[in-house]
């Protein structure tokens, strides 16, 4: 099968991460891992949950463009590295990166045939529902938060499809139908068409 | 639902027909209908089979641009009138065209939102095989036919999508989740992005 690279990206509390978790690893898909300078902390595996290394290597990794998009969060640097990503395409994986919106377009920019879906809420009252829920933001940041997410909604037309997130199983259903699709675009078929091209050599003599 | 013109097409023996058949009208399926300047055969109901109509009328359609594209066979004009399909997608129909592969590019270019898909058989021995058992064209004729699909294949460049079809119902789920897909293109889900902005009226005052 062929690979290739997907980004689920939205609003905070569209449900990025709930939707990534349930995308089977026997359908193909592979969690991109990211790059970080932050210390390992108990039980993470280099290699499994991040890339470990130093800042002076991030620094080099940026600066050699082997990073899709990087950020600095709480003092320490996370980066998406180009080169495991190829590697997982190359091995025909359904690589999937779950991103903010800015990141997301970063990441499109510098790798052109990546998959851009925007998963989006049903309404601002839902979203504002789910933010209050989860409990770990106060009245204030939700504001701003909505304010947000009304901000990156024009960004959509950058983006190749848009997912309501309204039953999380229909919005996996949907990425699924996504990559089926995608997986039959011309420039993705190259080997398909090439192979049935070459069947001619078994009839035309 | 968002309705939108799909276009079957592909080279003679690939199954286009007996493909769409297959989608089902329950899913919104609906069959464009030609035009023709023949005259109804007994059992025949005009806006059914076909729209018949004058020669006079047919050419003043071309004229005025009403038909997505024409050919003449035996002697009679046969067209695809635009405002039947806009029609049927105005209603949300997914109104399906089953076209050979020049049309369907002619389609494509009056109609550039058309979702242009190419069935391809497996391999050219299979293809053979099956216009063969087919039993109404000679050898000569078939090594044509065979001939003929290897210029078509370059043309896949100017599709949206190649369906390989193997297995019929496997091609008819291809399908689905290529119209699924199709819906989530951020062009076709303008009114469900407006939906979510306008439901910021609900929380902001």
């Amino acid at each position: 099968m062929d690979g290739m690279l997907v980004i689920i990206s939205g609003p905070s509390g569209s449900g990025k991460g709930t939707v990534v978790k349930q995308l089977r690893p026997e359908d193909g898909y592979a969690l991109s891992i990211s790059v970080t300078t932050r210390k390992p902390r108990e039980g993470e595996t280099d290699g499994r949950d991040y890339f470990f290394t130093s800042e002076e290597n991030f620094h080099k990794m940026r600066e050699e463009h082997d990073l899709l998009e990087h950020a600095v969060y709480v003092g320490n640097y996370y980066g998406t590295p180009r080169k495991y990503v190829e590697e997982q395409i190359q091995k025909g994986k359904i690589v999937v990166l779950e991103i903010e919106v800015y990141g997301a377009l970063q990441v499109k920019e510098k790798f052109p045939s990546a998959v851009l879906i925007f998963l989006m809420p049903p309404t601002l009252p839902e979203l504002a529902a789910r933010l209050t829920k989860r409990g770990t933001e106060d009245a204030v940041t939700i504001e701003a938060r909505l304010k947000k997410t009304l901000e990156e909604v024009p960004l959509i037309d950058s983006y190749n499809y848009v997912v309501i997130n309204d039953v999380i199983p229909d919005a996996v259903a949907k990425i699924d139908a996504i990559v089926l699709a995608e997986r039959m675009k011309p420039f993705r078929a190259v080997e398909k068409i090439k192979q049935f091209t070459d069947s001619q050599k078994e009839i035309i003599c």
